[in-house]
């Protein structure tokens, strides 16, 4: 029957999309817009019954969850709101879930600014900060250093293949910090010059690695070497629970043509017709094993890598099958 | 008088032009084009005195020798040539040059060849190679080792700024080799599935250091790290003997427009009045310490990076004053 | 008086003999023969007195206790059989220790394959594991692996002195695990092939130390100097609380025969009646510690070494007296 | 009024004045002390009213917490002695303050002789262990491995610039250590002999740092280079719970006259006019990375340095202002 | 023409066999009797011309050096003595060679006795040594020890497959030192106990690596871990030559049934129709990376790895085609 | 008869007394005063043969060489002059001497000299070098850095037990230097701050082991955990020959005084009757393996330590017996 189709309203097939496309980026903007776009789905709803107005919100979350398989953020952004999500009637439900959302949206905004004040007191007067790709955890802990009085200055990567360095260089200045911008190439060169790396997460895992965007895992181990802490910070919504049962955490490989614009393409090719394949690789993010990460900084404290799990373990309890595939 | 001034060929000043330009590039490619350039200045030389002749070709090799102070294979082919410049015509001198310059460039076409042959012989079939920049002394041992029937696969970093793996990868593939490219951040992850690291030199310093294209020093820590060798192919005209009396290699600083576009400085800078700078650092090479690297191999043998002081010696003995300095 | 005397079943002494023998062998077997044989000593009671059952059943326990000082399983499976006896009659003790026999050997079997899944999560398709002596825990990660899809390769250790490596090898090779059996001494250059190390413990202590089969410590080094990671796969009941009062775990010294049978002997004493000592060392297990290990897979999931010590805080709590020591 | 200005007892201020000049030194001393200070305070009191009694006790606190910002047992000292102080007259509260210091010594001598049979069971007759500085904890280790018959020698640094080894070369012998005394600048060569190298702490930091007297933190990478194991003997006390928010341990910078006599700056100076300046830095501790640290030890057990946060957090709870600046 | 076919004594095919099967074994021991054969083929020869003859010198040269590829010493010798072939008749050709061989052969015994009294410079009363395989190199600097006065104990790796720790642990008993007999497996250990590890090489490579006896490398590893410096005895008729090309090192593969023999086999099979493969890898030998290695014992001195490859030029100068190749 | 005592100079005597009591101190120093001893020693020589004279000379030159066994400078200045004594008579050997002693007292001078300026090379405006205890051949880098306008500033350790580093501070100053002076404890929390470790050598051995004041390997193993590169100067004349066989360089253990003052001890000591022994260790130097060291600049040129086994053989060729040992 046509009752039997989920209704997903087209504000969370925007978001959807806005999130594929990377349009929206940043694990707590994700967070952040994934249960804005269930409250809109809550809001706009006339389904008939409460089981119809559960089965297009449980169709919604599935949805916005499978455009971004390692964004961690958005499963439990979907699965805070949808665990508010009660009541007996269909108005009941609306206003639940409306309200689980606000309340996912408050902390996670009270969230960055509590690690950010954390990750500050890791900084003093005049260190020099080198960044990678852009991550608002990890600006929150400069902005809240720069507010307490601690001047700090970055280095910063730009970032292939996006060049997010380029976002984090403007936030930066717009706060008064001055920026050395360099290619990724450079960093071991800098290093001589850093006091930290400070990078956020796309997600950590219970083994206590960090994945993140490509590079950092490099940097990592080219910090070490050069005797360099590094700090990640990241919300504990970035924590992992599927990890805690040995999960991997899938990297995304992303297009061709963020590395290789199709004139460099042609270029490269010439007259392509007996040549050997040119396959380009693009993953969005590596893993950086703990034992080259000196603290994550979170919300609730900086903990050494190799004890997030305890963390997880407290905030998580054992890994349960995602709400959104129940029947 | 003006017979004091010295008269520069203008093929001279075009060769140092696209030497600055990096429209040449690849430390043989300017041994040879400062080599030929020499002996066009030598052919063409309507030098009234053997005094002015060799005035003029002290001028024009110090033209050639300002135009990139790290590529040490320059001042190599220019002491090489001047030093073959001999006799009591005019006459006689230009032939004497003209002859230097052409052996110089025989031997150092062949030194290529034999240390490519030298290089295959550390790779079997089958193996990945993972390259950083473009050099040719790399190539060539990728070469040599297919025309003994080795196969082998290259990992290509495209090595911004200026993204010069587009040519080792346009290059390779002419060869028949499959190419896989990636960004440099991806270095890391693609180091799991690659059995050398295999870079060229800019030049190669008395304590062991490599100086090579930035970025190669970040390479081999993470080489190391993951258990992979890294071979250095480089010619015996990279070894800089300057470095025997401790002088380190100067760094070039490039340009910013190499790492940012007018655009994109605009992009970041919005309305900049009352923001702190934003410096863009676009160092060319890196220095990697020897004990990153497995072997340098050379037209004479492979060597381990700590006893290269010892081929430097042989070959160069004591530094003496830069000839074009002689007044 | 006759009646101070403990009467210890047969079947216990038969299997104490089997465990000090290796008849029986492996932690998670040990640990179910003496569930099982406690389970029969408590059949088979004819006690008078619940005072001369609780008395013999714990000269049964000690009895097999004092077999394998190192085989953590052993006092942990009687800790926990002796702790479901309850009752108030001969009868009553006998059907609760049964039962908490049964359910002990239930929930052992149980963690076995929780925790192969756990660890088959992190292999992927076509990967390579090299293995150590023989651990049922580790065949349960790969047999997980193989019933998920994921097909795996084996380099199988020998490990010497008693070869158990064959025995892993014969059960590989029935769940259609294609096996190349190298030596000990040549694992090394097998791990350039090696995806995964992946060995079990003997057990584990609140430091993180991995206590395992001779020669697992010196594996673990070379593998992270070759950048490949090392998986433990180990059952709860093999982390060993004594520990967390800072015991160090006794090491046990096995039998010279294992590694010099007798011809061998006399073929180096040759005349030896003025030679200096020939003594043979066999220490049966070896302590990794925690920073060459990634991960420790358990039936309650995946954990890096040094956290472990909270997993057992929370599972055994303070360590007491053992409870067969009990007057 | 009169009545607003605090009453502190001459003994507490006499206290604090000891602590400050390091007459009392050692944490478990100080916090000893402390305790005792504020039962004096206490008893001695005549004030009128609970809120003055009250007043004057947090004033005694916060004159004794100013003496040392680094020495972490002091804080909570007071705070659990101020946390036990209650009542509703000066009577009441004067007792419960009495009582709380008593406790809280007792528990505290408890501590370290518990403390030290944990770190006993993790040497072995016959080892030698390095010392750092004095501390009494690293001591009791000592000392309780000697009760139980396990032999042990000493080397011991002297640890300039104070030479707290004199104390510590003392007590070893009055315990029947045989002791070698060495400079600092020799411990690596002495590391050959060493089984154990065994310090106290200043304090320990969430990210599992130990803040120790400086030198420790040079010692430990030595300790690993040489394969060494690294045993930090800390009772729980010394854990910082400020840092589980990020907070850096201010690292105390002592008087030159520690490290130069006056004569020896006169000889150094010579006629000082026109040479530029003589600095003399004397930090008091250092920070040594979790990395180089295998076990700390305290009374509820050893645990590896990362997971000591998640022991922080089960004793400390959030951290929360200090009591004694509640108005 | 018959004349044609070399003519190659038995004596030499013997000798050959006797390598091939290791009857023959070390690498002087292969040299020698290589020397001793080609004397016997001189002496015995009854060729009608000068031409004759070096066809069957040469003929005897190439047998045995196809027997054992890697056996560097081999090449070497035969070279020598081919070097030392000279004059216009039979029985002038005859004499010489004969000559040669005697001098090589009594050069060679000098050699290993003054290499014995370098090495054993470095070792100290009272030292414990770890031996890997069967070294007459690495024995002879343990027995010029012992008759200086240098008492010494020894920790003898048995070294599988073929347990050649046998015979040293027969050889350095006779000497009178005593042994501790290990598996491999046992070598981290017991390394905690040892003051060198002191081992032979089967050859040594221009990039300072060590080719020895398969487990080598893993001990070095695992020595460096532990903070015990790894000596190499090796006379330099181990510098293998043709790697200053780059050449590496082919690894025999040797027979299954040195490490399975047929009944083990059998019992592994089991009902092996559908089983999948049981493969046996057994190489010889693997490559130690000279930053494992502290010092390269020689006849000529003592040297770091990384410098081994100037003693090689200075010794062989360059590469040429082996002279049994010459038609 | 009396005329087979040698006759030594007091003024001979009075220079040995002065390096054994280190009044003279310092490699190039020891030198300098022992070849100025000799060259007194023939001045007022009233032999009457020329037998008698070399008799006298080699005495004086034997009484010289045992005050130090370890200061390598000394054997090479007395093998330098008596190798240029030559003459028939005695009046011709006196100015044989005299001349050989004044030579080399000026190549000496001058090759501080020069390996100051290579030194200077590695320095930047701007750097900060940390010293350990005092050496004129790290000063002269400094100094040459100075005179070119590289401004450096100074770190300098006070080098326990006899505080060279308050000489280093005072001559530093005088060159201009701002001197920051930490006690050896603080080194690796001031290696952040420093951009080299410089330092002098006692003696440098075949095997690129540095031989220096205790203190300087621990000190180099920080700094390479640190990033921070470490260069030794060292003139020539402190390469070991005798290291090229083996030998190892034997560390002075000198008086307890220098480590604990009579005072101390009896404070230690108290009723010491039934205590166990206090044993102080003194040693003067200790070995940094090459590994920890990135360049030793000498007056000829800077090498990678693995590499100055080739230097020593070119200046020194094969060992011999000590002329003074000579009949």
């Amino acid at each position: 029957m046509g009752s039997d189709q989920p209704v997903v309203d087209p504000a969370v097939t925007a978001t959807a999309d806005d999130i594929a496309a990377m349009q929206i980026r940043g694990a707590a903007t994700i967070a952040d817009a994934a249960a804005a776009a269930l409250a809109t789905q809550a809001e706009r709803s006339d389904a008939a019954t409460p089981a119809a107005f559960e089965r297009d919100l449980r169709a919604s979350a599935r949805e916005l969850y499978e455009t971004r398989p390692t964004a961690v953020s958005l499963p439990n952004a979907l699965r805070y709101v949808l665990r508010g999500t009660e009541g007996e009637t269909v108005s009941a439900l609306q206003s639940s879930t409306i309200d689980a959302a606000e309340t996912f949206r408050a902390e996670l905004e009270q969230a960055q600014s509590k690690l950010g004040e954390i990750g500050a007191n890791r900084l003093r007067d005049g260190d020099v900060v080198m960044t990678h790709c852009h991550s608002t955890d990890a600006l929150a802990c400069i902005e809240a250093a720069l507010e307490s009085g601690t001047a700090v200055e970055a280095i910063v990567k730009e970032t292939r293949p996006r060049k997010q360095g380029h976002i984090t260089a403007q936030r930066l200045r717009e706060l008064g910090v001055p920026v050395t911008l360099i290619v990724d190439n450079a960093a071991r060169r800098y290093l001589d010059e850093t006091d930290h790396v400070l990078v956020g997460a796309d997600s950590i895992a219970a083994d206590g690695s960090v994945i993140n965007k490509i590079g950092t895992s490099g940097l990592a181990v080219n910090a070490r070497e050069r005797g360099v802490p590094v700090m990640v910070a990241a919300q504990t919504i970035k924590l992992h629970p599927d990890t805690m049962t040995g999960q991997t955490v899938a990297i995304e490989m992303r297009e061709e043509a963020e590395v290789l614009s199709a004139d460099e393409r042609t270029a490269i090719d010439g007259n392509a017709d007996e040549m050997p394949p040119l396959r380009v690789e693009n993953p969005a993010f590596d893993v950086t094993p703990p034992r080259y990460v000196d603290a994550i900084v979170t919300e609730r404290g900086q903990f050494p890598p190799e004890s997030i799990v305890t963390l997880m373990r407290e905030l998580f309890g054992e890994t349960t099958a995602e709400p959104w595939d129940t029947t």
